[in-house]
């Protein structure tokens, strides 16, 4: 039997467990699920012979190690700050690691001793990161592959709600981190390149400099930038591309309503409101509008964002009962961003039965004998529970994969790496179409954002 | 004689220098003027016979130590951030240091060791905070004296260029370091009191939020809100007052102007622009708009900012020649708050025969015998020229005053001091007023921002 240790077993875990459980007798895997609170851990197990729980708190140095010492590899699927303390336990005893966050600085300054050790640290091999490099790698290795000159690349995710429950006017409920929704694009400029040039979108404008794509089946979307389009430049191969640009999907309209939180200071995550627990909703907005006793916080908010009498954004508002004066926001020493989130989880928390998708797009502009070409490539991913969620399958299969693979010697390309190169993705990518995570190419005229060449 | 050394002969020091060279007999005065570059503080001193220079490098320890142990008190003009070290040496040497700047944490800290000794180290007593804070506390002091209960304070500075120099679309020359106006309201949400009710602006609404005032003879003038407005509420005793703001004054029409650099993200100072150097001004403010070959960079920013075509904010623009092509920025690594300050130093430095302006206004709201009242307190200080300027006058000339009153005993109390108590700002003020800056009052109704009482 191999042991695989899987320290954490939070919302991402459900199919990762299922994967390596179903293949458990064939591959003759011994699982570990270790966790400090074992509820969830043991419901996803449900008895199996092949697998136990282990109750572990992550801070004892010495259980740590004694479990990490028993396995032959192991998966952390803790929150990414504490990959850390699990990575120098591995390398000490000599362990495979993987994880689905993207690499600390501190991880990667292990690498040379990791590499030295022969040992593989995976990381970035969730879905954002994780699916997005590997379907995007494949694509441009093709590319590039035929001789073709990579000119443009556009990448997009998002978690959203399923279409059959996207019941509310923001066609957005919270399937992940709550959080990191409220704070998103915050801490520094969004830089991405266009047509040669660097373009820089400060926070405060990053929601209304959206665009617009259309996926087969579902629709349309908007895509606000993220901070990091060129993160990957190099890792990818791509320094003399003409246009690259990452973002975020959300569904039209998402952006110009959220856009309204964002120019008041209500994401703002920086500082404690002064006696917050004893806020009321209605209080909460009218702190960041001026003093003025005639008027309604209404008013005061319609004239400063200057929102007009029909505009869908005002109902999107009424919709979270923010004018509220009688709901108590009750939590003490809060950030604004704190009880921003605070107040859209009374509206955006999904039903039992609500349903999650995740959808990716990936645009490819490339020059190929002398003439311009473009694939689009669009992945759309259902959650079929609350447990078994889009999420915790395009984050858990191609962990639990990536896994079986290291283990099986298929990957040993030691050092700390993320999944860019054939030899990682090619076998997970051809996995995660078994079990039904595809992409769905196209090839579309290639326009650039310069089609009639000025 | 009594040696005085002054560290820093910078642009702040003219006044300081003569006031204490024209005492310098009658008060057995011997300055040491230290600074690393001798040109200006020989400049000041013109071979007066009580004055010496003395060549002086602050991080040479034991040439800064040497100095300070021959001096009876000890005047830094430094940048802020160097006066921990000379701040240091005076406790070691038990010598009364003076300077101009805002007590830092580390500072303050020396506090319990300097009044063990009897030291006496005032700071904050050049002009804001300084005049502000005397001229603050005396009408507070006289209202409560009388048995007022204070409602409201309201208190603003501005450094201006003189009218008669006033002669640019933006009514804004820099008459001080011009870093700090490119970068000022950034680092956190502005905060304040209205009527009891805490209030809260981001950096990028900063600009919109602004409030007028009329200073007699000098027409109106705006508001916006400094990031500290409750920064000394208990340093003042207002725990309890109802309205409490501070805030920055400029010419009526600058903010608004300047929101465009804001709302573009011109002012930011947290990263570096990719090959700034070989940037056109031009291209610099196409770097904060959308790609497009078809449009001017001139008609996207009218588009994304909605300018009106006869918006005289777009005229603010153009005399800053912001769309130049051929202007190149030069400067390597350079952030966006730099570059911008770049072009601004083109259109905003003084002319050599320009005068700059400084104007407080206070206002103070009270309960009085069950009736309301209020004072409004202004000053306007004006430049002779810019060696002697509005700013060096009112920064230098309580420091040196302060100086001869810590020498003489007028002002004993030890310790790390800001000028706050009667026994320092009467004989201060009255001084002041000699040398014409000098405070207006008038009593005006009492109105609030609740006038009605609704």
């Amino acid at each position: 039997m191999r042991n695989i240790l899987i320290i954490g077993s939070g919302k991402s875990t459900s199919y990762l467990i299922s994967y390596l459980l179903d293949k458990s007798d064939t591959e003759h895997l011994r699982l570990t699920i270790a966790d400090i609170e074992l509820t969830h851990a043991k419901n996803l197990i449900k008895n199996h012979p092949n697998a136990d729980t282990l109750k572990l708190d992550i801070f004892d140095e010495s259980a740590r190690s004694l479990a990490i010492k028993k396995a032959d590899i192991v998966i952390s699927m803790l929150p990414a700050r504490f990959h850390i303390e699990v990575a120098k336990d591995c390398l000490k005893y000599e362990k495979h690691l993987v994880t689905a966050s993207y690499i600390s600085e501190e991880l990667q300054a292990l690498n040379p001793e990791v590499t030295n050790k022969g040992l593989v640290f995976m990381n970035e091999i969730g879905v954002d990161p994780g699916i997005d490099h590997m379907s995007a790698m494949q694509v441009i290795d093709r590319i590039r592959e035929k001789g073709g000159k990579m000119l443009l690349f556009e990448s997009f995710t998002g978690g959203l709600v399923a279409p059959e429950n996207d019941t509310n006017l923001w066609n957005y409920k919270f399937t992940w981190n709550p959080r990191n929704v409220v704070v998103a694009g915050q801490g520094g400029v969004a830089k991405f390149i266009q047509e040669g040039s660097y373009k820089y979108i400060p926070y405060h404008r990053l929601f209304r400099r959206t665009e617009f794509l259309e996926v087969d089946g579902y629709g349309q979307f908007e895509v606000y930038a993220n901070r990091d389009s060129l993160k990957y430049q190099s890792v990818y191969g791509l320094d003399h591309v003409k246009t690259l640009y990452r973002g975020t999907m959300r569904r039209v309209g998402f952006s110009r309503a959220w856009n309204m939180f964002v120019q008041l200071g209500m994401t703002d995550d920086s500082y404690v409101m002064e006696h917050s627990e004893h806020l009321s909703y209605r209080d909460f907005i009218n702190a960041f509008l001026p003093y003025s006793p005639s008027d309604s916080v209404e008013l005061k908010l319609r004239y400063q964002l200057k929102i007009d009498q029909d505009d869908v954004i005002w109902d999107k508002l009424l919709e979270l009962d923010i004018f509220n004066p009688n709901k108590k926001i009750k939590l003490k020493n809060a950030t604004p961003a704190q009880i921003l989130q605070h107040i859209l989880m009374d509206k955006w928390t999904l039903n039992p039965l609500d349903k999650d998708m995740i959808v990716m797009y990936h645009k490819f502009g490339y020059e190929l004998d002398g003439k311009n070409h473009q694939i689009d490539a669009t992945m759309v991913t259902l959650g079929k529970d609350q447990t078994y969620t889009a999420m915790a399958k395009t984050v858990g299969l191609p962990v639990a994969i990536a896994t079986l693979a290291i283990l099986n010697k298929n990957i040993t390309t030691p050092g700390v790496q993320l999944p860019i190169s054939k030899e990682v993705y090619t076998p997970i990518l051809k996995e995660l179409e078994n079990l039904d995570i595809t992409f769905k190419e196209k090839e579309v005229p290639y326009l650039g954002y310069n089609p009639l060449n000025i």
